[in-house]
């Protein structure tokens, strides 16, 4: 990524100079990053875009042509004085990239000056919002599949090259086995893979001269696109003509691809085709404006594809092209000290849950299957030799009592006091981390439609924190 | 953008080394970029990207960081070696940024060896697709908002950096009249705006004292957010308060901003509450999710909206987060001689117009209304001073005869021969292009709901070569 210091709104920059020109620019204060609901209606999160997100923050620096700029649209001398030294110093915490999420977590904490955790809002959550939404839509897309391999093809159809390159790493983390986006394979490791096009067959004079010519570049890695002119009649057939002339050289074909028409009609006889002919081990692979639910509804009827090439529904998440991840407020230094903020509203739902937090993972004693979560004010601890009782935030008569169970705290450090130290791991490191979480919900949680609701609750004293707020709230209105 | 040339799809790729393995990566080809269907069921799309398109082209170029990737991942070195000189060396014209155009037309059509023309098809795509979709979703908006300021805030939302920057820049051709994005605007020069968040208010004890301090800031230009505790209880009496204080230091206070809540009833008492207090002239801007469809709807109500911020679901274009741009083989050298080339499916809408095209726009005989377009071969001509009559593609019986018309042919030069020959305007000058095309356009096109269905018919001399290549299609059948 280039510089990426003026990617904010502008309202952070007003703000800023506002806490700089009131004296408070130096004031502590932390934020919050969460979502509210998860995305496509699905029982969690994948949380992605970590790693973009820390090198955003170590590259923050104004030069002087950004200086420039921003005098240019009416900010003083002063405040783009102290632009021009901007360092961040604060520290970050939150989950490691790859980490299972549900609504109202802390996905992130900011705790820096005012004037810094100002500047970062914007771009944390572009980076966090899209990449977590892409890993979700590709972990739903994988798990509709059923182990089947699934490839994500969305370059042409991603929301510009960053959503290309960035959802495509995502997409890996989610579950995808590879990409077709050749940069995102350069810059991550992913693994890349792609044949031919109908443009290839249509160069020719005809279909089987142009997979003669594919297999004799490719004698090894022969997979033919066979649905230019009619799949069954003429795609499959000349398919298996060339499979057969490469057999007699000596090579194994890889298979077929088919990207349009009935999906699970085409698939099943040409399977009976390539079997019949002594090709069972000729993969049989499909495009055509796949998503969760159509894959699902194939495999339903027994469509016979070995592995499927997502693009646009994947890579936009079409049906839910946004996860809407906030940033708030929920402490600051008054006076001195840092107090506990909430934001009040008339949706329950939007209130907000103050002080400085972390979440706890509830696991199972063998510390292999998830059980619920707690939101906890930061010098909370849990004496793992007791039982444990945790409650529902509102209904509260509803209680689980744990004996045998085992904790983990989800976040760890990303920067300390300005450093970074989040220990960046290589993608496919990244993967297995989401792999291993996803592992760890059972399959209520999974499901694509309706899925049983995760237990997030709060800590007792995080709990009683924010009904004092809430009732402290109340006796101040006008 | 920084290197982009690795930004395709891996079977671009394998194709390239196949034309170049089979002797044929020095043919000549054509390819040409259209849609199927306007984004959000609109009555037209409107093109953005276009210079995005210019510098992606002609900054490609292979370093030998990316020969080596490609190495490791199974190319040869003789392949290799031709990327190492790889430049676009063909032809590229298309609609100048801004225009507005209708499925099936092409956009752009790309003359070129088949080598060049294949490794960039997907980036194209990419670069085109989403900035038309977001500046279509713009002209939508902004045709609800009839004629209030649109402003576009959907940084946090956007899919990635680059979705943010150049989505800005594409709603801003669509109409909007500034953006929250700075980049954007340092970039482009779009206009910024912006003023202060919940967070604002939270970091001080009250609500007025937030307010104040940020009067002090920006005597000048103070617009106050005014949903964070209880909009008409204390947002706008406080925001009042703070208003009379600045007049009476000689400043007339810009207004209010509405994030949350019911906004057609909050802006009318609102819109009281600052007129009894004489206020008039302050603004009230609303932001809070919103779209055309809740514009329209908010509008029908009277809500006393004077501008709209709109944020995730213009940036995504959520309820229809893509455009199905193509780019489809229409002629190919073969022994040395251009040949048009069809592509054929069982869905008749699928089924390209075969050839080397332009577009012909016919307007009433001021130039000022646009009555049809014609999708013709480029050596055609017409006689302006005879009538002209068009017919349907299908039902050709439907025929329209103009007698008193002008006509404008819609593509221009990108690229000669590999020389970049498109003249670059200034982003202010592509928007005033675009609002010249949507005034070209009958209300009735622009409609919202339905719109009226805007003539796209082929030459008499195109159709007949279409109808020729199907039945010859037809005939060769297996």
């Amino acid at each position: 990524m280039s510089n990426l210091s003026l990617l904010t709104d502008f309202y952070q920059l007003s703000m800023m100079q506002g806490y700089w020109d009131n004296g408070l620019g130096e004031d502590e204060v932390v934020f919050d990053v969460f979502f509210r609901k998860n995305p496509c209606n699905n029982g969690f999160t994948l949380i992605a875009g970590v790693e973009s997100v820390i090198d955003y923050i170590e590259n923050l620096a104004f030069d002087e042509a950004d200086l420039d700029y921003l005098k240019s649209v009416g900010f003083q001398d002063g405040f783009l004085d102290k632009l021009r030294h901007f360092r961040f110093t604060g520290t970050i915490d939150g989950v490691p990239e790859g980490t299972v999420m549900f609504p109202q977590e802390p996905v992130m904490r900011v705790r820096a000056n005012c004037f810094e955790a100002q500047l970062i809002e914007s771009t944390i959550l572009n980076l966090i919002n899209y990449q977590s939404l892409i890993a979700t839509k590709a972990a739903r897309i994988c798990e509709a599949a059923q182990g089947d391999a699934v490839f994500e093809f969305g370059l042409r159809r991603a929301q510009g090259p960053d959503a290309a390159i960035l959802g495509s790493r995502a997409a890996y983390i989610g579950g995808c086995v590879a990409t077709s986006n050749v940069l995102a394979g350069q810059q991550f490791g992913i693994p890349v893979v792609g044949t031919h096009a109908h443009s290839w067959i249509q160069k020719f004079d005809s279909e089987l001269e142009a997979f003669r010519a594919y297999a004799k570049t490719y004698p090894d890695k022969c997979l033919l696109l066979v649905d230019t002119y009619n799949t069954l009649k003429s795609g499959v057939p000349n398919a298996i003509t060339v499979f057969q002339e490469l057999r007699q050289q000596g090579y194994e074909p890889k298979g077929i691809r088919i990207d349009s028409g009935d999906l699970s009609y085409l698939t099943k006889v040409a399977r009976e085709q390539l079997d019949a002919a002594g090709f069972p081990n000729a993969a049989i692979i499909a495009s055509s404006d796949l998503d969760e639910d159509k894959i699902h509804s194939l495999k339903m009827q027994g469509a016979r594809i070995d592995s499927w090439g997502v693009g646009t529904n994947l890579i936009t998440s079409s049906n839910c092209p946004a996860l809407g991840g906030v940033y708030k407020l929920v402490a600051a230094e008054q006076k001195g000290v840092l107090e506990p903020k909430i934001k009040i509203s008339d949706n329950p739902q939007k209130i907000t849950n103050p002080g400085y937090k972390k979440v706890t993972r509830i696991y199972d004693e063998s510390g292999l299957f998830a059980l619920a979560d707690l939101i906890m004010l930061e010098d909370e601890q849990i004496d793992e030799t007791e039982p444990l009782t945790i409650f529902h935030p509102i209904y509260t008569w509803k209680t689980k009592t744990f004996r045998r169970y085992s904790l983990k705290e989800l976040m760890i450090p990303y920067f300390h006091q300005g450093k970074a130290v989040y220990q960046k791991q290589s993608v496919r490191n990244v993967r297995s981390h989401a792999q291993l979480e996803l592992d760890s919900l059972w399959p209520e949680y999974k499901r694509l439609q309706f899925p049983q609701i995760y237990k997030v609750d709060l800590s007792k004293k995080l709990w009683k924190l924010k009904q004092e707020m809430m009732h402290q709230h109340q006796h101040q209105e006008p």
